[in-house]
């Protein structure tokens, strides 16, 4: 079987600025993320960035991409609009993507779900208890029934998303709120992860079970090959008449 | 209780345009809804049209609106940009709206799915039948198990949207299609209902199946009042440390 | 508009054996609840109890209910196979269905779910915070973004459940522990909600929020009447040939 | 990666009756479906029939059984209710199924599903046109966007199953009637496909494209292990105090 060819997509701009954050991801997160992908056997991760020509996501690089994990926060505005609808292009052909924790608010990341994407939020770095909420789904594979981060930032309900196709994870945190934190979406013929963990002052991309879901999202999230009409936005030619 | 207040908006070409259609619908297909929703004791209709400044769709308007209904298809892209924003604004607050045959490719449709809505078509004015596959659904409410419509455009698979939190309707067309034809959404506190039939060229409209299904969903549809925070499409402001 | 008919059940165990649960519900948990419920212009509550012939659903009961509210715990065992038979024909020929806290062990429940109904449980008296997740959902009408009960039996994650079609509440637990505490269904023609809160040892049905959510269930559970053909368990006779 | 272990469960009793049928199924239609189930490298299936022995579905074949196909009809009622059971309890604990045509009416699927499972039906031999309805799920994939059975047994709506998690067929049937023919569910930790095609009086199991689908539903409802609380129908242990 060939192997799944992932883009892992970063703003990387916090690493650059913040010596506590470059501490802990010295080459970005992407990079972290990537090296974690590419301990499996099955997945040949690169990355991109907001700072390469087209912010890395040219036409090229999607096309060889079947799953896009992106990772924004302080830089959404700075994402073009024409490279957003690309990437949009490309889901609703069939290419997965993985949304990470503040990329709920990423313009590509609203476009696909219609909705404000808001959510309440708090950074007291406190503990977050992810617990699985849908174990026959393949995300979950390999996970025990819970697992925890020790420092997180918060994300809390209401989150404005539509109501997931099947929802895989949900957070507790130590402040008093509750969180959606892994919701399976398909759009077009791409399927869409969200996954929530990932603040940019924690080491959460280090951990073991996160890194787990990410090579589980990736192996669910791979396109599907089939001759369904391709939704590229065009209108599709009337059918001749009976 | 109090009516639900409804605007029936239409892009109203079609009639002014086509001596055939203007038979069928002399006032606009806007008037012969308004109409039938004003039938029922607890609702009370008015219509807006593209023609109107802000095609009718101002600040007031929409506050004043419990539903809105759209029909729209060769004047999509006259639809302003900043007004498609607005009505998205109501509806993440609440609004219901229920879209109507080719408004599944209007800006505000494509906007709230997030995905092309193309699908496949056939103008043949061939029979249309449409099941009920959900008949606890308030919008089935005092239907028969099927009805028909003797002459209509076909709307085949694949209709490109996000798997529906309920699907009322599947249409079967005498050429060989089927249509998931009556589908219902959440986006943020507002409720989506996409209701196939209705070309321009039929009566449709003046159905009374069609006309229950119309009240049905516009009851279905009404605002929900909660203190859910608003996601009016700002971020919130952060929570306070534990 | 006819009043919704409710029967509230109750096993009705707990309050006579228990000094402090009685004096927490001398007359029982489902005098409270029906109380409640009466106060609404819109419904009118009956009761039955375990002991009743029959306990208290006779077919004559059923067929004038259109929403059973479902309270059971010690007892399950004791329910008869035929009634959870008979209420299971009614919930599929369109009556609603509201089972509360420990009913989501009891016989109906189960049989309608098709799973384990299995949970995590702790009996320690702890803080209950319900989130709303779904603003839009008619059952979170009236309600804050989240509301709080002092002390309640904590309910955990994983809940062995299907995939509900809307998901209204997430319960968080000071222990750790998250909970999707009002889940909806369809089977059949009737709606079905689970609602987790109601341990016999605290007040919470007397809880305001409490009691405007069971309204809420009442108004959104009671049946849809149409002519879709009736689900009673029998096979409908063949269609004939074309 | 090992093998996915199929167990391919048939009535048997058509094939042996029925001169007509045993030209098309001369050694059962398990048969067929194990034959074309194993041409593929990634799956090793066995049969099993009502006949034999516990059904030959003993502890030990469930065991290791990694997804059970199950085709019945006419001797629906002779199959052991505590072989039901035995079934059940797997699925919830993570063994894959795929419930085919008749086996709608099996006492698995129905006790899986909570509902009554009715539908309509005619024996015309009428052509059936399947329409993939969710072109980016895995049981969709290498398909067209539509295919054809020229001869089958008609199904209908309204079918009394509760509401799939996803839709992956919508079938078309000359004669009028429209069926949700592949659905999706999750049951504990257990995956389950609906599949409607499979009269026995046609040579749908010989058809190519059918097999295709029989090997991707096998793929897709494979068992998912991880540590998530064992659904097995008893009541988990109370979690010590905070």
């Amino acid at each position: 079987m060939p192997k799944i060819k992932v883009t892992v997509w970063n703003e990387f701009k916090h690493e650059l600025i913040n010596p506590k954050i470059k501490k802990i991801y010295p080459k970005g997160m992407h990079a972290v993320i990537a090296a974690a992908l590419n301990k499996d056997k099955g997945i040949t991760a690169k990355t991109a960035t907001l700072a390469e020509p087209e912010h890395g996501l040219t036409e090229e690089v999607l096309k060889n991409t079947d799953v896009l994990i992106w990772w924004g926060h302080m830089a959404h505005g700075e994402v073009k609009d024409d490279i957003v609808d690309r990437v949009h292009k490309h889901v609703l052909l069939g290419m997965g993507l993985v949304v990470l924790h503040s990329g709920h608010f990423s313009k590509i990341f609203k476009k696909l779900m219609g909705t404000s994407c808001i959510l309440t939020w708090r950074e007291a770095g406190e503990k977050e208890r992810l617990w699985v909420t849908h174990p026959g789904h393949p995300i979950s594979e390999g996970l025990p029934e819970y697992f925890e981060l020790p420092h997180e930032e918060m994300y809390g309900e209401f989150f404005d998303i539509p109501y997931p196709q099947a929802l895989v994870f949900v957070s507790w945190f130590k402040g008093g709120e509750v969180f959606r934190s892994g919701c399976c979406y398909i759009r077009g013929k791409g399927k869409i992860f969200y996954f929530r963990p990932g603040h940019e002052t924690h080491p959460t991309y280090h951990d073991k079970n996160i890194q787990k879901v990410l090579v589980n999202a990736v192996k669910w999230a791979k396109p599907v090959v089939n001759s369904a009409k391709i939704p590229n936005g065009q209108a599709v030619k009337p059918i001749e008449k009976i």
